[in-house]
């Protein structure tokens, strides 16, 4: 319960926090072309919202906040109120900054840059375990989740949620849960209680929608509390083509519907793939699976020297594996690791 | 030299400043549909950069900082090293956070988000007008100014900047020089000095290049500085699209200079057909002209009456007309002035 576990290893020559993504990097250290990577370190929908291209006129002027997208956000997320903010990564860093200093407890291992920005504003840290955050919810101001975890894969029941939060609430307290993954399973979601003081929910159409690039996401959380946030962040946070497209696939409830259907098979697929090579995932959620074993590190750099990025996490030892995007991709991994699977059998003996 | 000239009454209910640009709200206001207005409200070229739209792979990976725009923005600025920045607004926000309390000497009139962002980081901020600027200096730890200026045109000489600049890091002090307007008129630009401990150019390119929706600006100042401030502002702030397009147009030097002729001329023409309406503007630059009369507010609700908005500044009266986009334009805001023109003689009657 001390902030001991947050290696200073993770980050980079900028004092950034290293990330998954880093595709180009992978390809200078392994010698590969860019081109010829099968990309599975991200969690993001390979087969994203295509469906158009925004407007041209949408480059050239100031984002204007009456564009429909408000609107759009709280019908798909069933909310009293949202905020829309540049991805959900500018909120996790500009909420730290709304409190005096606090005890914060932190699911861990999760998403890093939650510890990360409440380290940095001030705040003491604890980093918490998910099966000891229940008694941790009594002595800490703040409790940051991250449902599903990531990238653990780890659960919460939304019963239990209300319950922590209403603990904390009780007290002045503040639950703030990230639901970056939760587009696929909607009912696991507290977007419908956000109105409710002291709880905060993060979304983004980074993952599901498969649009990390357009850096769009969502504080949904009681009026008073996003007007405060509102005013920290300024004005035109979000790109104008960004909010016209944002305002679009939050409004395509048809491509929705499919694509939870589509990421449930994959998903299963690529657990099944994985088991089958000897890699049983731990966790997981509609847009990744996540393997907990010693041999991550080595597993890692054998796949990327094949051409296929994932996501190595050194404590504890874990990769994680995106869904591939068609079946051409699907065949590479499921060979590689294949052959991968030699390589395990001899390390364990 | 007080905070007293800065008014609350350009809030908007959000507590967010007020802006230009709000034309839906002047079209619910004056019962003129969105798209009959002429919206000069603006200082943002009507004809900016429209040669390619992204590809559509860029909305769907996170952005990466190894894309090519770093290296693009610090040709195109002749500067050592940039930070890009999701527009001159995100650095104007975060630049106040990274000091301990200073006293902060504000041009003014100006863009009223710097004063705004000083206060709000909780340092003393003065207000002060260009003509006192020069003593100003040696009794402030921060001195910001914008040029050329806007809304009132004023433009200040490099040599004397660059003694100001002298002035206050000989005393750790910090000149910061925000150039939104000045692409049109690069040679009075302090970028090329930027790695000079003590100052900082702010950029963007939302006015010359016409994308004030994509959100890009830079930040030009030594390394160390926009170390410290790329952490405060954390990852993924630009959207990977918009990071595409500001490396396009960045690059694009022949387009840059056609269009620096083309609103030279535009520039005088605005400047001619303001004059001949008996509307002398008393400052501008290569995308507004700006006029101090008493009757701007009359002036102003008149032009809106007829479906053109300007942009009105209250404290002084003052009313900036950005540049028509064609020529129906021009001939429409003509003929509106000129039949204004009866107006004003009756008002000065």
């Amino acid at each position: 319960m001390s902030t001991s576990g947050f290696t200073n290893s993770s980050f980079t020559e900028s004092g950034l926090l290293e990330h998954g993504g880093k595709l180009r990097q992978a390809a200078l250290r392994y010698g590969i072309a860019l081109e010829e990577w099968l990309d599975l370190s991200t969690g993001i929908n390979p087969n994203g919202w295509q469906k158009a291209l925004p407007p041209i006129s949408t480059w050239a002027r100031l984002p204007e906040d009456e564009d429909g997208l408000h609107r759009a956000a709280c019908d798909y997320y069933a909310a009293q109120d949202v905020l829309p903010v540049a991805g959900s990564q500018a909120a996790i860093q500009a909420l730290p900054r709304l409190y005096t200093r606090r005890s914060v407890a932190v699911l861990a291992p999760s998403y890093n840059e939650h510890a990360h920005a409440w380290l940095r504003a001030g705040h003491y840290v604890d980093l918490i375990c998910a099966e000891q955050l229940h008694t941790a919810i009594d002595d800490h101001d703040v409790v940051v989740v991250v449902n599903p975890n990531n990238p653990t894969g780890v659960c919460f029941d939304v019963t239990m949620l209300l319950e922590w939060h209403q603990r904390l609430a009780a007290r002045g307290g503040c639950l703030i849960v990230d639901e970056a993954f939760m587009d696929g399973t909607p009912d696991d979601s507290l977007s419908a209680y956000s109105d409710r003081e002291g709880l905060i929910v993060l979304r983004s159409l980074g993952k599901f929608f498969g649009l990390a690039g357009a850096r769009v996401g969502f504080v949904l959380a009681e009026k008073k509390q996003l007007h405060v946030l509102a005013q920290e962040l300024g004005p035109w946070t979000i790109s104008g083509p960004a909010r016209w497209l944002a305002t679009q696939v939050l409004e395509d409830y048809s491509w929705q519907t499919i694509m939870r259907e589509q990421l449930k098979q994959q998903s299963q697929r690529l657990h099944s793939l994985l088991s089958d090579a000897q890699l049983i995932p731990d966790g997981g959620s509609l847009l990744f699976q996540s393997v907990l074993t010693m041999q991550a590190t080595i597993i890692h750099q054998q796949l990327a020297g094949q051409g296929i990025l994932t996501r190595l996490f050194e404590t504890p030892a874990r990769l994680r594996f995106g869904l591939p995007a068609n079946e051409q991709e699907w065949q590479r991994l499921q060979q590689t690791l294949l052959d991968l699977d030699v390589s395990l059998a001899e390390l364990s003996a």
